[in-house]
């Protein structure tokens, strides 16, 4: 999956957005703001929330996994002339974003097109009309890092931003009486057994404490769940997709301050954990925090802590080292024992996709009148389910038809979408599985393909083979990777908006730093890191082609890095023009569909097998 | 050229640096400091320096255009058992550092080979041995960036950066009455009509002023000397091939100040001026600065101007606003008339190169005892000087033989190195014509090659029509086309430790920002840039490739980019095994060189012309 999407259950319906900006504009008015940021994340910096967390979407309706709101005063509307409330989405959400929220009311900011400013732009345009402007916001709801660079543009604009003591929103959500806040989730938080981990805890809190003194650093305080879900080798299930649980985590030289409701954690669970643990409550964190870390020089990492998190510091009069938390990349290099799981878990995930790929053929024929989006992502499900420790999807899985499939993240597969002969038909999926996390796309036809359905994904394939084929120095950086997957696709003025590859968790999150493949990605990629390879074309109306797998980063020769596969999914051969393939590319292609009838094959019915076999 | 290179004649020899060292160690011990830091740069961060500024070399004999030195302290030296003067360079200078410098004094550390580690490694190294590190430098050699990094660096591993009123290795120069510093270069300094500019100053100052108030900025200070030349349409000949003056600018939004002696500017170039530039002395830039800037709102690049300069406006109370001075991008956009010129410098360089090739051919068969790379170099530069308005060398020819052509910035050619049957012979080369700088290299075989020259040569050769004739689309950064370049040449486990290209200036400096193609070139390339591409593969011992043309960046349909060549310089044919490239490389190159003859052909001699069209 290109990145973030979760559940598209509006909270609240979008008729509300009026009403809850007129409750808010009186809270402006209180604090003395001339505008109010709502960002898209929580506390923790998550990318899907729990519901408690889902402030943007309770004031704009708008699901997405990504998207900042900004609301104007209203005097500032009033001199505007214009609406009260600016969304801005990225080029995946262009299309969900009209459909969800109330355009009457909400401003839909398309991000990349022309004349759609960004956040900072429209602030740097506010300026202008009202000198002085002050933008207030939720400090815990925000990185440090966002803020330090939101600083840096705002301060030449005079403009002045204003952290506020309080959540605007989280106090008109509890007050909302026809849809109130839901209580935060407590679902039990268990042990990740060391057969899965590959690590004990005692390890990963020591090497984190070797290498806080490396940085001549006394603490360092982790806010994101799934750097904590990793270095305590727990798992939990408080938000969807997601195996973690909330929870703040502060480690010194010494101790390791863990805050998580004992009552909710197993017995087990609290047994595996070493003696340094100390467990206090969630609620505990920013009254222990300064304690903590009073006077301390504190490892603390502005791209994954909150800034109200640097706030407490500064107060404790902690001496602040900026330094990426080295857990995000010890993290991400997977050890042996987790690559095993995960290569379990993509079999296990591959038998269920080609499963559902066959019973679809079969029902194309048998009872073609059945078939939708939703039936075949409920039966991609049931398969997914039968596979031994199956525990949910690890996103919301995307299936589009047709021109539906030109949404990058199309939210929720339709009944009333029928599979017709002749569209193309985009599964993006992936799973948890206990031990593993699985992500992939693949983009079949219904029937028979013309030769632009050939020609665009013939063009998006061979994209992916060339990153997936690539080999590169030790050093390489994902930005240069990126460039190398979309050369061939711009030769042909072909073109995707969003990035070839992100991180993905060992039974933890489908996005995960530090590694990634984008245009942005300024990290060299190392042996062990998981990344998805997944080009893609859309064109809106006509449809949208991705091609997604994920690979693990090994050594090929000293200091020569390449790419070995985990997902064995087979490539519709009936969209590829094979005589526009290059022999390496040919050789690959045909030495991957080959692998996946050799590691699927004694998983799955015979007559499943049959045709697969036949089929690539 | 890949980058910076300058005359290798080093001002003082290599036996000198102990004699300075122990000098050093006083005023060291005076200044308390524990470490000196010696940048390869000066006041106005220039890549090539003026004679009395070349104090990196006077302290080691270093000539190349980067490497910054550190000198530890009598008690740190002794502590450490070590020597007390380590030199820093990249990949570019690995072999030419060991030759210049006294090996029983300055231990050379190999920027990005394991166990040689970068300055900053060295320092927090250091740190742990001598906690409390105090390290001095001159915080006018510097730039605010590099400090702002190397503050954030130190903060944790508690060093102590020490900023000292004096440059330490000025006064001993002053001092060494056998060679004593030079004095400051003031040649004379001329006016670029607008025929050749292309853009009139007041123009460029009208639109400056414009861009400051659009960032609510009330003053800029410019340091840089080719961002002054360029603003003020004016040029020099005070630094080895760049056509710029000592000189410092601040604007406001109403004034210019031109810090620059009256006495030798020429009067025509003064009437050139518009009325807003007040003329004054350049020694008064520093008292000046605080007075021309107190309390204003200043634009500052941090990247662009000194640590220095920085201090002083803090002192003055300015308000800094970091951005990147919008000169800088003006300046790398070329107008229509700066690319026709550009366009002719191109073609004189390329027939002065032919020249020398057909000179070449011709001496090896009649003369082949008196080819030599200084024999050849020497010529290349007859023939480059005899074309209208030549201005001289955009930097020093690099003409490499056999083994010496794996030097990426090998020095100077050298008499007794002959040119024999079977060598790769590398020459990059760039010339100065009024209106126009240029930058090229090829690599032609003496004699009949063997098969891995071949081999080599042509992967170099796709890699650079590769990236030619990639198209992209706008926003496109060079770090992915970095990638696109290196794609063919990684897949064969070949690289190149330099970036692909570099920015180049219109009759000014041959290297210059903001563009570029490397790892590190975040910002995107726009139509009217001028970058080189040249990748290249080096074996010590064996030989070096590098196959550059300079290429302006042009819009090809709406939202997608590609190169024009500059360049019409035939690749060598004996070199390229034709069956190894695809269509697409071979129907390139068949233009190319089908280019070259039509757009030189007319400039060439009978005898050249007919030579030339053999060859391609």
């Amino acid at each position: 999956m290109p990145s973030k999407h979760q559940s598209n259950v509006a909270t609240v319906s979008k008729n509300n957005t009026k009403a809850v900006c007129d409750s808010l504009w009186k809270l402006m008015a209180d604090h003395g703001v001339d505008a109010y940021w709502v960002p898209s994340s929580d506390e923790h910096l998550n990318e899907y929330l729990p519901e408690a967390h889902k402030r943007r979407e309770f004031l704009t309706g708008f699901t997405g996994s990504a998207g900042d709101a900004l609301v104007f005063s209203e005097a500032l509307t009033t001199l505007l002339k214009n609406l009260p409330v600016r969304l801005f989405v990225d080029s995946r959400y262009y299309e969900q974003a009209d459909f969800e929220v109330d355009l009457e009311t909400v401003h839909v900011s398309r991000q990349g097109l022309e004349g759609h400013p960004r956040l900072i732009d429209t602030l740097l345009a506010l300026a202008k009309q009202k000198p002085g402007l002050k933008l207030g916001f939720d400090p815990f709801t925000v990185s440090a890092q966002a803020i330090q660079d939101l600083q840096k543009q705002c301060k030449s604009a005079n403009i002045e931003l204003v952290p506020l003591g309080e959540n605007l929103i989280d106090r008109l959500w509890r007050e909302n009486k026809k849809n109130p806040r839901p209580e935060a989730a407590l679902n039990p938080v268990y042990s990740l057994p060391i057969d899965y981990s590959g690590r004990s805890t005692e390890d990963k809190i020591n090497r984190l404490q070797t290498q806080l003194k490396d940085s001549r650093c006394e603490a360092t305080v982790l806010t994101k769940l799934d750097q904590i879900a990793w270095l305590l080798n727990l798992r939990g299930q408080d938000i969807p997709y997601n195996p973690v649980f909330l929870s703040y985590v502060i480690t010194t030289t010494n101790d390791v301050y863990f805050f998580c409701e004992k009552s909710r954690i197993e017995k087990s669970a609290i047994d595996s954990l070493p003696k340094s643990v100390k467990l206090l409550p969630y609620t505990d964190y920013a009254s222990q925090l300064p304690i903590a870390c009073k006077n301390k020089r504190v490892l603390f990492d502005p791209k994954h802590a909150t800034s109200g998190t640097m706030s407490l510091l500064k107060q404790a009069k902690a001496i602040i080292v900026k330094e990426d938390n080295p857990v995000e990349t010890d993290k991400a290099i997977k050890n042996a024992v987790e690559l095993s799981w995960m290569r379990e878990a993509h079999l296990k995930a591959a038998t269920g996709k080609i499963r559902a790929f066959h019973w679809l053929e079969k029902t194309l024929q048998d009872k073609p009148e059945s078939l939708n989006e939703k039936s075949f992502a409920d039966q991609l499900e049931v398969f997914y389910s039968k596979e031994q420790d199956f525990k949910g999807l690890s996103f919301n899985t995307i299936a589009g038809f047709g021109p539906n499939s030109s949404i990058v993240h199309y939210g929720t597969p339709s009944e009333t979408v029928k599979l017709k002969s002749g569209g193309l038909f985009l599964v993006d999926s992936g799973t948890q599985y206990l031990g593993g996390t699985t992500d992939d796309t693949r983009t079949i036809i219904i029937g028979k393909p013309d030769e632009k359905q050939i020609r665009c994904f013939t063009a998006v394939l061979k994209a992916h083979i060339n990153c997936a084929s690539q080999i590169f120095p030790k050093g390489t950086e994902g930005a240069r990777l990126d460039g190398i997957t979309r050369a061939t696709l711009w030769q042909e003025k072909m073109d995707y908006g969003h990035g070839t590859g992100h991180g993905v968790g060992a039974f933890l999150n489908v996005h995960e730093g530090p590694c990634g493949i984008h245009r942005l990605a300024s990290k060299p990629l190392l042996p062990g890191m998981i990344v998805s390879i997944e080009p893609g074309y859309y064109e809106p109306g006509w449809g949208g082609i991705r091609c997604e797998n994920l690979y693990v980063v090994v050594e090929v020769s000293p200091g020569w890095y390449g790419f070995e596969s985990l997902t064995y999914i087979p490539f519709d051969n009936r969209l590829i023009d094979f005589e526009s393939l290059d022999s390496k590319q040919a050789d690959w292609l045909a030495s991957y569909q080959r692998a996946v009838v050799e590691k699927t094959g004694n998983r799955l019915e015979a007559s499943v097998l049959a045709w697969l076999k036949e089929n690539i």
